[in-house]
């Protein structure tokens, strides 16, 4: 099987979406753009060895792959539109393969996201996908609008997948809940629509609450207030925080892909249907200060974020 | 140095192009679209060991990996946008990444295109780029539109790459002139927006010519004749395949990132000014046969292509 068939076998599924006006197959994608929108682009790399392991399935690999970049999107309150995969493989394995084709496909339909283009390498397994959306012009939920006063809010429960993690490198058996979270994190796209018009600031927390809710802080030129006592923790990560006290999975775990967002206080009675619509937990855990900084109230001791390099 | 200090040095250069709303520093870049456009998308890896020996400078890594991402928009006839850069290093080499960030800043300047966003990521050397262009609405080259009785068109010259890189495998010093064509292949992107209304069909030269022709014949439902003594060969190539009558060095070297086109031939006579406004040589090898498949006049064995896997 050379480049060309593998690409036909595996990844020219075709699109419906009148916006690819020319999907996979020539030199470049041909898209289409609404009037009135703007576009929204993002790319994350997953390594084997760094963002998996390597008995990780093709299935969980490809969901993940796209979910991070959905994510993303998420965090600007997009719609998705379409993306390209760089997929580098060892070798060409028809069942990985094919396990890895019917996973991408089966998520990518679920968000009417076309798979345009991309390009095939031989090399350690590595997968790069490179998202674009579109909202109505100027309406795309930033880093840098949070204000002095906002409540901040993070959906859902932090803390799973870092236990996951945790649990794995110390042979331990993580709950399906956690394991979940950790391979199969559903990104917040509905959530992120539904925040336009409502919330002021949004990120996602992929490198843990404390380094992303810095970043919305820093570019905002604002402070916050946080209590730890605020989060709210799935029963497991619950369990373990009480026995060791160690809030720093929940701050500083990473790969949560849940929503941290700030929203002024003549808003936050919008958010109850958004919860009922959407069935998502959503929970004020602080508000924007003038006062520069993250002021987390708790804790006694500080996280350390992870780091790339 | 951590990974966004490294974003912040290296790579947030900024733009001046109005069409980037917004750059790198959020979950997503924002991007303005011109009404009466499509946007066209492609990406390519560059891994070292496979497309790059492991003592290519930083320099003509960033360049190669930027050039052949041009090359693909090139053959839409699309100009140059926005791109976003994936970027897997074995460690932080400042030396390096400030070499491999000034040579990327300079092509990028040199097309107007703006660096939007970009992940980094720590593992062995890899470079995905995913470039963004533009064309006016229906006007983008194909590869599927060449037409019967169309003339077969090359720029410059073909296989001084291939050449180059078989004589580094061999410990032979290659030419200033094909060392360049390897490391800094000039991406033909004039060249492709001044054929839009004079082409049928286009693509550009990476795996081989006789590959990435096959592709515009099958995609088109045509065939073709071309002779290998119309081929425009450098003194070097010209030299060697005297000697050795190995015409696959051209026909099927890659890495060539030329234009391959085909135009019909009332238009013939409108390549002259564009040959020489641009400088280009462009050299008619064939024409477009009713007859399915590609006749090589002038060789009596078949190529073997440059196989990914």
């Amino acid at each position: 099987m050379n480049e060309f068939e593998l690409i036909e076998t595996y990844f020219n599924w075709g699109t419906t979406d009148p916006s690819t006006h020319l999907g996979i197959g020539d030199d470049c994608a041909v898209i289409n753009v609404e009037p009135g929108y703007q576009l929204l682009s993002s790319v994350d790399t997953l390594l084997e060895g760094v963002h998996f392991s390597s008995n990780t399935s093709a299935q969980d690999i490809a969901y993940k792959a796209l979910a991070v970049n959905l994510s993303d999107l998420a965090a600007m309150g997009a719609t998705p539109k379409y993306f390209t995969l760089a997929l580098t493989l060892p070798n060409i394995d028809e069942q990985w393969l094919g396990d890895f084709s019917a996973s991408l496909k089966e998520l990518a339909n679920e968000y009417k996201l076309s798979l345009v283009g991309g390009d095939t390498t031989k090399g350690p397994l590595s997968i790069t996908i490179n998202i674009t959306g579109q909202v109505k012009k100027g309406k795309a939920l930033l880093r840098s609008s949070a204000q002095v006063g906002d409540g901040i809010f993070v959906s859902n429960t932090l803390g799973d997948a870092a236990y996951a993690w945790r649990q794995i490198q110390n042979n331990q058996m993580p709950s399906k809940n956690c394991l979940s979270q950790l391979n199969r994190p559903k990104p917040q796209v509905q959530l992120g629509q539904n925040l336009i018009g409502i919330a002021n600031a949004c990120i996602d927390i992929s490198d843990g609450l404390e380094q992303d809710l810095s970043h919305v802080l820093r570019r905002s030129g604002v402070g916050a207030s946080i209590n730890v006592n605020k989060l709210m923790l799935s029963d497991e990560v619950s369990v373990y925080v009480n026995k060791s006290n160690d809030w720093c999975i929940a701050l500083a775990g990473g790969d949560d892909y849940e929503l941290c967002f700030t929203v002024p206080e003549d808003r936050i009675a919008r958010l109850e249907s958004i919860t009922r619509e959407l069935g998502i937990t959503l929970t004020q855990i602080g508000v924007i200060t003038q006062e520069k900084g993250l002021l987390i109230e708790g804790i006694d001791k500080t996280c350390e974020s992870y780091q790339h390099f």
